[in-house]
């Protein structure tokens, strides 16, 4: 019999395949003194060779997946199990100690874990005991019979169920046999769910127990549009779902069309749907999307990519092709958002107890200066090259953006002065994500060139809930008439100056968020790339008039986010052609 | 000459005395070879005996300070260093390896602190690793030759001078001889900072270098009224300073007069003054002070000073207690907010990243319901000795509120039924702390009895910004036009449906702030005890239409905190008579 687990939906679509548990089995062994210490070493060697093997498979499949550069870690993974010290040393502790070779193992690999991990003036060398980590558990699972995922080997479909997804499990995976995952944890925001809707993969996440209740080979549905699994369909139900995800896949075809359209409303308002990216190789994704803009450079990956400060000509290079990419259409690229989960191996920062209240975007960048007047004059000597757009992430009051603009002001001042080329206007503006500031929209509107709503921090601080954090995951509420009515107040308050109200958070491409956000009049909605398409899609389907009559309902008069939620299908269904 | 030292004013009052500073000397050491091993032993011992020695006068001061009960931690530690166990295998690894004393006995305690803190399910035994750490510290200081601070021997007028002031320090200090506190760290809601002023001694904290800049046995002058200090003032300026202390003295004086009084304005406007509590032993500083009501009684400290859940029993003669010895007057009785900094070692809560984004508060009681019930009954059979307020602490959205209110009523049904008497109303009301129910508070306001706005919280959450964090400390902005914007939509919304609007944060007793509080009409001041009679005279110099007038223009017409408070400054040196 079928069994449903429900979840989030993280990222649409529909996938039917059997399951493959990416799960780290229990590596864990008990120390033993042993008698015959020459079989042991064989054991060990034994271990060690299968372990090499796993590797060489392992990063075959990650050069025709990946490529040679991205393969490179599992050469590092190779060379360290042929390394006569540490072999030498394993071979020796079994020899002398008379322990089994798991203890020994252990024993000597936690060592050179602990020598590599001092190293803190060496981001190099700290990675090194990382892969001595995963080393050593690839060589524990042989000796003790166990097998580890190898998400780089599967050659066939796959609903890949996982407790979570890191960024190097999905490294690893080809993507053509991905038919979906499932995840125990995350939400919306997480990296599995981002990484799910790059990837255009359906994807359900925070289920909790998946793990715990599916075997390897089971076939599962995994419902990315509704946020739910099937566990062992019957035949009835796979045709069923079949029928939808095909449904689904038409639906896309049909957005395509739509690639090279306007984004306007039924009755006829245009709006801008733009796209976020995190690194220039992105912009290939967002022109392909049709996407009219970057509406969201995240600038930080610059300085996560790289170990030390990115120099200004680097930088300067990557906004320059950004720029020249979108062909004069608005790049607007957000100054470093570094602390808070962001950290950088060269840049010391405090030991924070709440990070995400802590030391933070431009809260670094005000108090180290050196760093941000780098970036400052990177942008504005790119700024010839496109239509670009300055945004400050994280400003909390309205001091802190005359800061910030001054400080931009006087690094402009000193190019032009030197003679370098900028464009007539670059515009300045800030991310609304603190809730004082949504507040105060008003008074921000006189000071800005435009406003972008940065909704996942915004829902996060508004309801003091961590975002992150599944034991308070209930209050991640995009629907709550609370927040809405900050949403409203931030567009009425940069229009009523002249602005531009944007948004590029998680909500801008929410399906029942959409209606909403064009009745109170948003300008520009920034998404994922592959969103895009749906969301214009979707646009063409509204009238701005009847969603400004539902905004305002829904602002009004509905108490919690469920109530405007209902609100919203209900209009939906009933506006069904 | 003088110097001048920064900081933020804590505690009212200025002080004047000879620099103590409760500063860790440096213990570090190195592991070395020794050739003499019994000169060595002998050495150990003899430390060992003067850190003893310490321990007994320690104690007696203690005991004179603190009584007996408080004073057994030091009977403790000299136990320890009476352990034949611990003090043999120092002496036996000194023997066997031949190593300094220093580095034997870290050898040795280390390894009893591991086995203590192994024991997790223990929290007795968590807590002696603790009294270790603390006497291998004490010992090592004689082997290093050098002095540990020992608050507890001061004997003469002291300003004391500390990184940081932990629950510890203070306890053991004999407070007629404490003249002020000066810290690097901290602001005006750190432990330093709220005991400070419990204690009524001038305090200015978050100075950054005070402990680098200020030697032992140099006169300081801690100016708590305008936060800073002077460090070796001239035979002029002490008697400028001695004047200015004494003329505070005087106005403490005029104020006990007030004891008895009513809280009016000058143009007779009525308001409540009202004193934060956390244990019942508390109530006795809040009758003394004269204030109308109990305004906050945090419970956690039940559940923090308890080594297991408090019982309904002994909850219900806490409550009872207070209840009584208000006689009458309001008592705002506050569900327990556990989590965040908060954690009882008797309940497991998860690991978070951002704990002030957490699991805590009303999250933690309308999930794990058995406790949240245990509570409202003993609330709900002390109501009827006292007017008894109920208030929830974290509620973010209606739903919560509404789940509690539901839980409440179940609970008074099946105590009515049961025949248990109780009061006739039980008013229920809600914290505003976190930036949704500020913005929301028009529909929060249609369920509650009344607000109180917790201001220590409300303004972390709304600049998202941890009010512990140094690095951020100049967003915690009290006067922020952003903040006051949303304190008078909660304080207009309550009076739109004829509801109370409390106030409990540090803001209540604020002289910059309770001008402004009064003019956009809050009902209710919460605060210290120690500042109940400054602000009741205070509150009697104000016209409230006037600041009503003052409280428009600072929210509708300023831009940052400096603003405001600028202006409130110059209108209160207006309106001197």
């Amino acid at each position: 019999m079928s069994s449903k687990i429900m979840g989030i939906a993280a990222s649409d679509g529909i996938g039917i395949a059997k399951a493959y548990r990416l799960v780290m089995p229990d590596l864990s062994f008990e120390r033993k003194q042993i008698a015959d210490v020459d079989s042991e070493i064989d054991r060990f060697k034994q271990s060690l060779h299968a372990a090499k093997q796993d590797l060489e498979i392992i990063r075959k499949a990650a050069i025709a997946n990946l490529g040679q550069d991205e393969a490179a870690i599992f050469d590092a993974h190779i060379t360290i199990l042929s390394d006569p010290e540490m072999v030498g040393q394993v071979e020796g502790n079994i020899r002398q100690k008379k322990v089994n070779a798991e203890a020994a193992l252990k024993k000597v690999t936690d060592h050179f874990i602990a020598i590599f991990e001092g190293m803190t003036d060496n981001p190099y060398m700290k990675e090194r005991a990382a892969d001595v980590r995963d080393v050593t558990k690839r060589v524990l699972s042989h000796l003790l019979g166990k097998t580890l995922p190898n998400p780089a080997l599967i050659k066939e479909p796959v609903i890949v169920v996982a407790r979570d997804l890191t960024p190097s499990d999905t490294a690893q995976m080809n993507k053509k046999y991905v038919k979906g995952f499932l995840t125990d944890l995350g939400g919306r925001t997480s990296h599995s769910a981002i990484m799910s809707r790059t990837l255009e993969i359906p994807a359900v996440v925070g289920t909790d127990n998946a793990t715990q209740s599916i075997k390897d080979g089971t076939v599962v549905v995994v419902n990315g549009l509704k946020g739910f699994a099937v566990v062992s369909p019957d035949t009835h139900e796979v045709s069923e779902f079949r029928k939808q995800a095909q449904q689904f896949q038409q639906e896309k075809a049909e957005w395509q069309k739509l690639k090279n359209a306007q984004s306007v409303s039924k009755d006829g308002k245009s709006v801008k749907i733009a796209a976020n990216i995190g690194t220039p190789n992105d912009v290939k994704a967002v022109t392909d999307a049709g996407a009219e803009a970057v509406g969201l450079f995240r600038t930080e990956f610059l300085y996560m990519n790289s170990d030390k400060l990115p120099s200004e000509d680097d930088q300067f290079m990557d906004y320059k092709q950004v720029l020249e990419a979108m062909k004069g259409a608005p790049v607007v690229i957000r100054t470093m958002d570094i602390g808070g989960d962001k950290h950088l191996p060269y840049l010391k920062l405090p030991e924070e107890m709440n990070p995400f209240l802590g030391y933070r975007a431009i809260r670094i960048s005000l108090d180290r200066q050196n760093i941000f007047r780098t970036q400052l004059r990177a942008l504005i000597r790119a700024s010839k090259y496109g239509e670009l757009r300055i945004m400050f992430p994280m400003i909390a009051t309205v001091d802190e953006f005359i800061a910030a603009k001054n400080i931009f002001l006087e690094e402009k001042a000193k190019l032009v002065k030197a003679g370098v080329a900028v464009a007539k206007e670059i515009k300045l503006g800030m991310m609304v994500e603190v809730p004082a500031t949504a507040v105060f929209a008003d008074q921000f509107a006189k000071q800005v060139d435009f406003f972008s709503i940065g909704t996942n921090d915004l829902i996060q601080y508004t309801f003091a809930a961590d975002r992150g954090n599944e034991h308070v995951a209930y209050l991640y509420q995009p629907y709550n008439p609370a927040l809405l009515r900050l949403i409203k107040h931030v567009i009425d308050a940069a229009h009523k100056e002249g602005k531009i109200a944007a948004m590029c958070g998680e909500m801008a491409g929410d399906q029942i968020a959409v209606p909403l956000l064009l009745g109170m009049g948003l300008d520009e909605y920034s998404m994922s790339a592959t969103s895009v398409l749906r969301v214009r899609h979707q646009m063409k389907q509204l009238d701005s008039n009847k969603w400004a009559q539902v905004a305002m309902q829904a602002v009004q008069n509905c108490q919690t986010n469920q109530e405007v939620k209902d609100l919203v299908e209900g209009q939906l269904k009933d506006s069904v052609e």
